[in-house]
């Protein structure tokens, strides 16, 4: 079933965006009447059902909400971008689908890339929350200087790196039920500097597994391996 | 470093392709006594010398070798081709990255593509390997029907399907050094025939997650939970 978006409802705002209207009415050809389901991607599924069915404002009205509890862990990457812009924007897709709560982009050393495009980014985790079906949008934040990423606050924070000192894996320093902060570096990796800022900032060097990854892809390793930490062996179903 | 592929060194073959030797040549600009690193992707890296640097059919001898064990694990999925061809191309770059043994394709009930390319898709399995510097190749076969993937011989084979029996998750249920084969479905899932022809030929059903992820997303998820189960908590320096 089509999961629409809408961060307003709180606010009062009953009606679709311009594009989420056009596909409601025009692709989907709902009508007065039609039953839909939203999120506020803040924690709450609301049903609803369409009281004017214009393709460039399609309105409704709520008749039944429902809250998904946060989950007891965060999870926070802090990425250098990829050259690539594709590459950045697949790892928000597949994070948001696997679950994520908060992405940072850093401007390092290496960084190839030191603009991104915020809107497009933030586009493309809206659309994968609704073809998920979850309740909790990721904050997805501007690029930021290296050094203001060590001050954030999370229970347990690290820095993917792997050199001669060979650290353990993310999956056996990881608690359960913690935020978590991972930083992942850009194509030439994190400068030893920047390592060293990390360490003194109590950021914890952990490896990823044995093979080289890309930045995207080391990524999405460290959102999938704090979420294995967490999962809990039989699923509740949530819808 | 760059890593070259031949898998025919151990025929004789002692030239790169057409592709490998223009990049060596033009874009790397090397030149005769130049230092090479090769894999024939059947689990050796090479040291070699460039004895001829034509662009079209570079030339080298061989100065060293070095085999790589292959894991004491196995991993092998069966998935549903996605319809935009993107998506499973990306799920094979991801795939070698991390570590695959063996992909397949699937014509199941619900499939949208019932055709891939499959030297395409070599392609970016191979590029992958050199990117991730290893020595392993993954086997890549081409679709196949569903049934014909049940009489496969693996020590633990799974289907993907979450339904109101609410099955484990395959982390809990993937025992350590293994051979493991994961079926993965379309978009529209497995069928009821095909779960049930499945579960009668000794597949256990298994979840990857509450959330409801798209078949590539699943796939690489799959292919991760896998790893992760053979996750030794320090990490051996392989290179």
């Amino acid at each position: 079933m089509n999961l629409f978006y809408q961060p307003e409802i709180r606010n009062g705002i009953l009606n679709l965006d311009a594009e989420e209207s056009r596909h409601a009415v025009r692709v989907l050809r709902m009508k007065e009447g039609g039953a839909i389901e939203l999120t506020d991607g803040n924690g709450y599924f609301y049903s609803a059902t369409i009281t004017f069915a214009n393709p460039k404002k399609c309105e409704f009205e709520i008749v039944g909400k429902r809250n998904v509890p946060k989950r007891d862990f965060e999870i926070h990457i802090a990425m250098a971008p990829t050259k690539n812009m594709d590459r950045m924007e697949w790892f928000v897709e597949k994070a948001t689908e696997i679950g994520i709560d908060e992405i940072t982009f850093l401007l390092t050393k290496n960084s190839e890339r030191k603009a991104i495009n915020l809107d497009r980014i933030k586009k493309i985790a809206t659309s994968a929350l609704k073809q998920s079906q979850q309740a909790w949008l990721p904050i997805i934040n501007t690029i930021i200087p290296f050094k203001d990423i060590l001050t954030a606050s999370s229970n347990q924070k690290f820095i993917a790196y792997v050199d001669a000192s060979n650290p353990k894996h993310l999956q056996a320093l990881a608690e359960k039920a913690k935020s978590y902060l991972v930083l992942i570096g850009p194509e030439g990796d994190f400068s030893k500097e920047e390592l060293s800022m990390a360490l003194q900032y109590g950021f914890e060097k952990v490896s990823l597994g044995t093979n080289r990854l890309r930045t995207e892809t080391a990524s999405i390793v460290a959102v999938h391996t704090l979420r294995l930490v967490n999962q809990p062996p039989m699923n509740t179903i949530l819808i």
